[in-house]
């Protein structure tokens, strides 16, 4: 199909960073201590972060043995930041798994990410190039670092707001997401070139496709095939999650369908029912809403923004020369917005 | 007065240092991040940790300008370690101001540590000297903090444990306290020289200081005078927390003497009081509490590991050659365990 090659190459890719993450996370002492750290890297994952850090070392024609530590890199930093925010978000499962806070407690989740975090850096000052680059990369994972945590800051805010604006949005899932992925693809572009074009063009490419990346999960969240995805359909209603296609809604909506709207948003949120209520009935709001949201184009809106932010990370892409990794990175902008879970 | 001259310095060092502090953490949005991040580098304090940094740099004969943004990264990494470590220990005060959690939340607590963290590697990029220090001062950076989380893994232990060894709390204390202050020497002398053996006698010195800084602490809480101490004697046996003095007084009290201990050890831990209990009454008890600790010697002991610590730290400065700043780290050194507060 269509993908193969990527799945592939994922897979590939991935074998060879998860030897330097166990490496800088084994099991040691405290056990306790790095038993949190590695539950969410243990848990596997496509390691999508590493994959364009060492995909983009290559399509500027540079050795990808060098990037791996940076890889491990980026993809312990993505981890410290899950845990994090689990416990801010109050999730009880990630990936089917219960979060570390729910297994280990709050405090334990607060220090294991903090050990991941750590442990980014180590990772960073392994990197086999030369000094000046490693200090180049560590100033990128260190502002991208203080980007996720503004993101996060945002979205904290967002939740005591009544209303949330596009342009807000964009600011907040530029941080919160699209700041690690330009990065990876950065950094595996500092690692593999002198050349400030390329590196330029794939942190563009990154950007985009890192705020495609979570567009597109918000738009799944309300049109995917249950089955699929593995929850029930329209999660972030019940949570009162403000994506894109929210704000879009709140900018086009009636007052009378706001309010409408408001009825049900956010009314279920921590899985809370309330007695007597049952699931076929939340449903039934659910669906309601997601009516709603169609009805001012709101969800094929932000499916819309994110094939074209698809398309600029593509068209990005084309300052790099042809090659079978610049192929991979094209794919990887396509999988984003076409996959259905 | 015999540590006048230490206090001016650590004045004049503490100025240089908040300039680079406040350049990494400005006023800046989202507000609350920042101001929640702000919070406890804008309390003041004696900047011990950067002080250590300069002179050291200065004690090798090298430039302390070149590490004045390494001075900042050791006082942020601090500021970190405080912010997430008074959520864990459920502090509600610091320096006599509400903690970061108690003003802005746990989740936002959380975010504040994780930027005050993010901006310690910000700040390690902007070191200026060769690119090769600068690896390696990012290298020391991120073991010190692999090994404050694993100190503190260690110190959350001790909470479920009926008892706690000495050996085991000397090595939680090396990781919660000594590895700072040995990273903080450690750098300033990889930033001012090229000779090993230097940087290896402040490495010495440093971890040897920060364990006696932290047993010195423990031992005031018992013996100071409250006025000076600005809280009740005593508050470490109210809280319950495993100290080097209660470890030896554990190893050596008779089995009655160990079970009127606990009676009070840890029963007033949260300021819990319970109803109807006076104050006056409670502190009673802490006073019993404190002469089974005299009976074994567990207190003198403590005094006493904490000055060989001291003098260990002082004889390792006898590698460096005589100079004003070796000096002060003599002083700093004799400070830390002749104080009163």
């Amino acid at each position: 199909m269509k993908f193969d090659s990527l799945f592939k190459a994922l897979k590939e890719k991935a074998k060879v960073v998860d030897e330097a993450i166990f490496e800088l996370i084994p099991e040691k002492e405290p056990k306790v201590l790095y038993d949190a750290a590695r539950h969410y890297p243990l848990a596997g994952g496509k390691r999508v972060r590493p994959f364009i850090v060492l995909t983009s070392t290559e399509a500027v024609g540079g050795n990808p043995e060098k990037a791996v530590y940076a890889a491990a890199a980026v993809e312990l930093l993505h981890n410290y930041s899950l845990v994090h925010d689990d416990i801010m978000d109050m999730d009880e499962k990630r990936r089917g798994r219960p979060t570390v806070h729910k297994v280990w407690g709050i405090n334990m989740a607060i220090l294991a990410g903090d050990l991941l975090f750590s442990k980014v850096f180590e990772a960073v000052a392994k990197i086999p190039v030369e000094a000046e680059k490693v200090v180049r990369v560590l100033d990128v994972i260190a502002k991208t670092s203080n980007e996720l945590c503004e993101g996060q800051a945002m979205d904290l805010e967002f939740e005591n707001k009544g209303t949330v604006a596009i342009e807000e949005y964009m600011k907040m899932i530029s941080g919160k997401t699209g700041a690690l992925i330009d990065a990876s693809a950065t950094i595996g572009g500092i690692i593999g070139t002198e050349n400030e074009d390329y590196i330029r063009a794939l942190s563009k490419y990154g950007r985009n496709i890192g705020i495609a990346f979570q567009i597109w999960d918000d738009v799944l969240d309300l049109i995917a095939d249950e089955e699929k995805l593995g929850k029930p359909v329209g999660s972030d209603i019940r949570k009162g999650k403000k994506t894109l296609i929210v704000a879009h809604f709140l900018e086009n909506a009636s007052e009378e369908d706001k309010a409408k709207f408001f009825k049900i948003f956010g009314k279920y949120a921590g899985d809370v029912k309330g007695e007597g209520i049952i699931e076929e009935d939340i449903q039934e709001e659910v669906k309601e809403a997601i009516e709603l949201l169609r009805k001012y184009g709101s969800i094929e809106y932000a499916a819309k923004v994110a094939r074209e932010l698809a398309d600029e990370a593509k068209k990005a892409l084309k300052t790099l020369p042809e090659s079978e990794a610049r192929k991979q990175l094209e794919l990887l902008a396509e999988f984003i917005v076409e996959r259905e879970y």
